[in-house]
C-alpha cells in the first residue's frame, strides 16, 4: 500500500500561528544577492565597517579578562538573567553622564538595566511582554524595517505616523491616536516606537522639543491602558557633527513611560552582540521572566569581555576612531550625491550628521522595489540598495515606493562614490 | 486634584497574555537562598564545576582566532541567522561520528544545523514554531524543569508520561496518546520531549529499544497533525562509565520526525553559551524565521571561538578531563549516600553513569517542597536541594512531593559528602 505509507509519512506539520506570522526578513534576499556577486557595490546591508572592527581593543580586553584565572572562570560560568552587574552599572553611568543627570533624578537604578543579545532581543522581549495579537505600536513612516518584522512575528500591528525632515511629527501622533480612539481601539495601543538618534533609514535625530512632546503625548493618551515610548538609541554614539542631545527618557519625569534600547553592535562589534535596555520598574520582572524562559541570560562571556572593554577606556577610544572614519564615508557619499545626483530632476536626499544611512527620493512614479525597474537597473550598473518600501508600517500612511535606503558603513570612500555614480546611471536609464 | 493626577500616573500597564504565562523560574528562588549563605552546601543549582572551566583551552582558541586580523574581524562582524558554517559543519560531523552514520544515511545536512544561545533557545524556537496556546507536549514525569517554564510561557500544556528506572515508558506514551485521542485532543499534541542522555533530573539514559519505540510511536500517532520528537541531548558528552548509545534521531529513517538539541554549556562553558539544533528539513525555515525576527543570529564571536576550540582538538580533550573530574564527584555522592542514607528507611536513589544529577526518594509522606518540613530542616543542617515537585508536568500523572534532585557538579568531593551527611540528618529529624 504505497499510498497509505506515503500519506503517513507526509502528515501535515501544523505549525503555530507565530510560524505563519514570522516571515523571512526581506534583507536576507538582499544579502544573498550581494554575496552572489562580489563586484556588486552593496550600499544595502546595515553592516558596520569591516576594516575598523576593534581587533586590538578586543584582544587587550581578553588578555585583561584572562590575566587572572578566577576572572576568566567567572566569565565562562553561567551568569544571571538580567546580566553581569559591573557591565550594567557601567552602561547606566555612561547613560546618566550623557544625559547630564543622576540616578536619583532620572529615577533609574541598576535593577532596571537588562542585558540582551543585541538591542533587537530587548525590543522583542519588551514587545512580547506588552503585545497580544492585534495590539498596536505607532511607528514613524518610514521606520526600522527589522522592528516591523518583530511586530509582525507577534501578530501585532504597526501603524504609521507621518514624518518630516525632523522625523516623527508629534501632531501626527496625536492625530493617529485620536483616529484610533474614534475607532474604539485606543486600549490596543501599547507603545510609540522612536529611533531617536540618526534613525534607520533616514538618519534623523529627533529634536529635543519633539522628544518632550512625544513623551507627553504617551502619558496623556494613557487612558484605557498605558502607552509606552520605546526609544531605540542604537546609533546614539555614531555622531559625526554637533552635540549629543538628551534622550527621550530624560523627559520621562517618573521614569515609568520610556523604555530605552541600546547596543554595542553599531558602536563596537555586532559579533560580540551585547545589547541592553533601561526599563521602567514595572517592566523589569515581565521582561526578565520572558528572558528566563527563553535563554536565562545572554552570554556571560561577552558581557565580561565588554565590561573590560569599557573599564579600560577602550570603548570611548574606539567610538572616537570609528566616528572619524564614518564621517569620511558619509562625506564621500554626500559629495558623490552632490556631483552625480544633483543633475537628476526629482532626486532628493537627507543630509544626516551621524548614523549609517542616507535616505533618498527618486522621481515620483519610479518604483524602487524588487519588482520595479530601478532595482534591476541598479544591479546592472553594479550597485545594490534597500528598497524604501520595506521601511513602512503595515497600516496608516501608505508606503512610498520611490524611496531608497543607502548605507555608507561598509564600503570604502572610493566604492561609495562609484556606487552613487552607478545609481545615478540607473536612475537616468529608468527615468528617461 | 491630587486624586486625578495620581490616577493618570498609575494607568494600569496591561501586559500581554504571554507576560501572565511567564513565571519566574523556581530555581531563581533557590539561587538567592544559596547566595545569601555561603556556608550552605548547595546541591541544588545545575551549574557546572567552576574549577574545571576551560580557561587554558579558551585562551588558546582566542589566540588562534586573533592571530590573524582577518579572522578576528570576521568574528567581530555580523554573522548569519543559522550561524557560522564551519562550526555547524564540525558539530554535524561530530554527531554523525557519534551515531556511526553518514550525512546521506542520516539524511542530515549542514542546512539543518542551527546555532542558538544555548540549547534552551533552540527548544524555545522549536516550540514557538510548533505550539499555539493550548497545544500539548508529552514529557517524562519527572522532566527538565526549565523546559516546563518554556512551555508555560507559550501557553502550551505539558502532559506527564510515566517513567520507570529506564526513563520514559513507551507503553505509557501510547496510553497517554490514546487517552488524549479519546478526549478529541490528538491534533493538539505536537511533540514528545525526551532528554535522552543522563536526564535532568534522574540521570537516566533512554535504552536503545525505547528510543526506537518512541520514534515509532510519534510516527504512528501522527494522524491529524504531525507529532515531533524533541531529543534534548544536553548531557550526551558527560558519560563516566559505559559506551555511548546512538541518538533517537538515528531511529528516524526519513529524518522528518526528530529534532535534536545540543549545547556546549555542560560540556565546555555555559558562559560562552552556544547551543545548536539538528532540525527536520521542514522546520529549518520556521525556526530561522523566528530567530531572524528575535535576534537575527546568536553571537558570531562565540561561534568563531568555539570553531577554533573544536578545530584544535581542545573540545575533546576538555570533555575527557571533566568526565574524570565529574566521575569522582559522582562517586563521592554515591559513596556518601551509601554510607549516610542507606540506614534510613524509605530513602532510595538512582545510580547514574553520567550527567550532573542524582534523583532521590525520601520516605513517602515527607513533603520536600519549599513549604514542607524537610526543606527548612535541610537548610538548618547546611544543605540545599531542588524539591522534586518542580520537575513534574502540569497535567497527567500527579507530581510526587517526596523526591529531591541533587546536583554533584559544583561542590568538591568533601563538600558533597558533607552535604549528603547533612541531608541524612535533616531526613532523620523530619521523618522521626
Amino acid at each position: 500500500m504505497p499510498h497509505a505509507t506515503a500519506s503517513r509519512v507526509t502528515t501535515p506539520s501544523r505549525l503555530s500561528r507565530r510560524a505563519a506570522w514570522a516571515e523571512g526578513q526581506p534583507i536576507s534576499e538582499l544579502m544573498s544577492r550581494a554575496l552572489a556577486d562580489p563586484n556588486l557595490i552593496s550600499l544595502a546591508a546595515g553592516f558596520v565597517d569591516q576594516q575598523t572592527l576593534p581587533v586590538e581593543p578586543t584582544a587587550e580586553a581578553f588578555r585583561s579578562l584572562f590575566a587572572d584565572a578566577e576572572s576568566a572562570r567567572a566569565a565562562l560560568q553561567y551568569g544571571t538573567t538580567p546580566g553581569y552587574p559591573p557591565l550594567r552599572e557601567a552602561l547606566l553611568n555612561r547613560f546618566l553622564d550623557a544625559d547630564e543627570t543622576t540616578a536619583d533624578d532620572a529615577k533609574l537604578s541598576i535593577d532596571q538595566v537588562v542585558l540582551t543579545a543585541g538591542s533587537n532581543q530587548l525590543l522583542h522581549l519588551v514587545c512580547e511582554s506588552l503585545l497580544d495579537p492585534g495590539d498596536i505600536v505607532l511607528c514613524a513612516s518610514p521606520t526600522y524595517l527589522v522592528f516591523l518584522g518583530t511586530l509582525g512575528n507577534l501578530g501585532a500591528r504597526s501603524v504609521a505616523v507621518e514624518t518630516d525632515e525632523h522625523g516623527i511629527v508629534p501632531e501626527a501622533i496625536d492625530d493617529a491616536l485620536r483616529q484610533i480612539d474614534r475607532r474604539g481601539e485606543l486600549e490596543r495601543v501599547k507603545a510609540i516606537y522612536v529611533t531617536s538618534y540618526f534613525d534607520n533609514p533616514c538618519g534623523i535625530t529627533t529634536p529635543a522639543k519633539r522628544r518632550a512632546a512625544i513623551v507627553e503625548l504617551a502619558k496623556r493618551w494613557s487612558r484605557s491602558s498605558k502607552i509606552y515610548v520605546i526609544e531605540d538609541a542604537a546609533y546614539r554614539e555614531l555622531r559625526y557633527w554637533g552635540d549629543d542631545v538628551p534622550s527621550l527618557r530624560s523627559f520621562d519625569d517618573d521614569g515609568r513611560t520610556v523604555v530605552v534600547a541600546g547596543t554595542f553592535s553599531k558602536s563596537y562589534s555586532p559579533g560580540i552582540r551585547v545589547g541592553w535596555g533601561f526599563l521602567p520598574p514595572q517592566l523589569v520582572a515581565p521582561v526578565c521572566n520572558q528572558k528566563g524562559n527563553i535563554d536565562f541570560g545572554s552570554p556571560n562571556f561577552s558581557q565580561h569581555l565588554m565590561a573590560h572593554v569599557m573599564d579600560r577606556g577602550l570603548f570611548d577610544a574606539h567610538v572616537k576612531s570609528i566616528c572619524t572614519s564614518y564621517r569620511e564615508k558619509l562625506e564621500a557619499m554626500l559629495a558623490a550625491a552632490d556631483r552625480w545626483l544633483t543633475p537628476l530632476s526629482g532626486v532628493r536626499w537627507l543630509r544626516p550628521t551621524g548614523g549609517l544611512y542616507v535616505w533618498l527620493q527618486v522621481p515620483d512614479g519610479v518604483d524602487t522595489g524588487f519588482s520595479g525597474p530601478l532595482f534591476d537597473a541598479a544591479i546592472e550598473q553594479g550597485v545594490l540598495y534597500v528598497p524604501g518600501e520595506f521601511c513602512y508600517p503595515a497600516e496608516g500612511v501608505p508606503a512610498s515606493r520611490s524611496r531608497i535606503r543607502l548605507s555608507f558603513g561598509v564600503q570604502s570612500c572610493e566604492r561609495i562614490a562609484a556606487g552613487i555614480e552607478a545609481l545615478a546611471r540607473a536612475i537616468r536609464a529608468v527615468a528617461s
